[in-house]
């Protein structure tokens, strides 16, 4: 992997060279988060299970090429709004892992309220 | 920022210990990606361009919360695809440079097959 | 407008002369309801006030198109389901007036947990 | 079924009585169509087919109420851009019957250009 850091970088230099950041507002930034979310999903549509098995062996470099343009509104969502998302998961995992303690939350994909 | 390859072994450490990873078929995966963008989106629905500025100041931890559960599965999936996401988004921002050159992108927001 | 039963059974009709229904579990089904949702909200990424005044002047043909592809999705899901969607509406509506009163609501956005 | 025409009138009427069409522009109606739409598809998160069928049975007043919302912001957002979203997609459905030809499309979950 490369260094997250850079990349972010990267980024907001690209974004910045155009003079894009007139439209970055939050709402237009999660907005397009979404529509390359949902570009992503796009891919499963109809599929059963072996449909998917032998779709993503062929087609991992169109989902990843999705699945980045979903990180890139993360990271750059992220830095204009001045969070640190890795640290924010990072200590969103601790919460998680008390929300499912593993005695209770094995083999189920219940919500933590319904455990 | 703390280093990603320890949070993405941390997430599949946190998935395999409940035994998860039966439910993580692509589809529900991206299902659960959209639906964490979506809580993202929700933070600014309604809000004008100063309500939005005023949002932000006071509820960067709400908004950091879901933009972490996005990333959560960005990095989840990605991970169990064997997609390098980060050399995928460092790739794509090459390409992305190519689509969008300076002197015809600077200040608009057409798409690049538009410009 | 046209009656809305015909609309019905003639999506009904088309569906099962082209024998989809196989394929039309819930789950995959409301997957494509959120993709077309999120197609008729590209129309409007990154468009300020303005621009999208201009732009439904003349592209509501475009838009009307994936409107009707969002109830295409609401229609045969509720008729799948066994649910009559436009009663259960008329009854929400009852909620809705009961969980925004005018006097507290006129005006304003707020949640109805909020006023 | 209740007339359409009625509920379409009483949902502009709700929304008049309570001064919300100031925040109606179709950007944020949108993102709420999309959010309405992806609480119709987080019902079935997770599930397998027969949990989904086990689940439909007794669940089916909480996603009608869910499809109810989706409805609200198609017959809304149609009403104020001046579209008879009925008449959309029964023109929609002739374009839909020409371009998956029976005896191309039956059986099939291809899109008409890969048929």
């Amino acid at each position: 992997m490369h260094k997250l850091q850079d990349l972010v970088e990267r980024i907001v230099a690209f974004r910045d060279a155009r003079d894009w950041k007139q439209f970055h507002n939050p709402k237009d930034m999660s907005l397009s988060l979404v529509l390359e979310a949902t570009e992503v999903m796009e891919h499963f549509q109809w599929k059963n299970k072996d449909e998917m098995e032998e779709y993503v062996k062929t087609n991992s470099d169109a989902i990843g090429d999705e699945l980045a343009d979903t990180l890139y509104w993360v990271l750059l969502m992220s830095k204009d709004l001045g969070i640190d998302v890795v640290a924010a998961l990072d200590e969103k995992m601790t919460k998680n892992e008390e929300k499912y303690p593993v005695d209770k939350a094995k083999g189920s994909h219940k919500k933590y309220n319904e455990l």
